[in-house]
């Protein structure tokens, strides 16, 4: 549940900025296959990881779990 | 840096509840070591277990990360 959740949010941030996967996974400097499986839902992403996508984006932490 | 920002997060929240390290961790039904490893910044904790740490205090996970 809270995978999926956090999956359909970073997805729907991305594609807002009109990143690909691949683009953003580059920028974050995250292994492409792995970041796609994160925002698949598939995998408990640690907090580090986190924090990486939440810089990537420009967001805080606190923006990036907003309304999730 | 992130994981030590986490820990004094929780660690004021948990404090300001009045509850022990011990009693949190069995309201949430976490191992009590891991719990304190996490509160003293030494685990990458998973997206999961931020979760369920969120549940135990009754926050959103927009709420735990605020000001961090």
């Amino acid at each position: 549940m809270i995978l999926n959740n956090f999956a359909s949010r970073i997805r729907e941030i991305r594609m807002s900025r009109g990143l690909s996967q691949e683009k953003f996974a580059l920028k974050i400097d995250m292994d492409r296959t792995y970041y796609a499986s994160v925002e698949s839902g598939k995998r408990n992403i640690s907090l580090k990881n986190i924090k990486k996508i939440a810089d990537g984006f420009e967001m805080s932490l606190e923006e990036l779990f907003k309304d999730m």
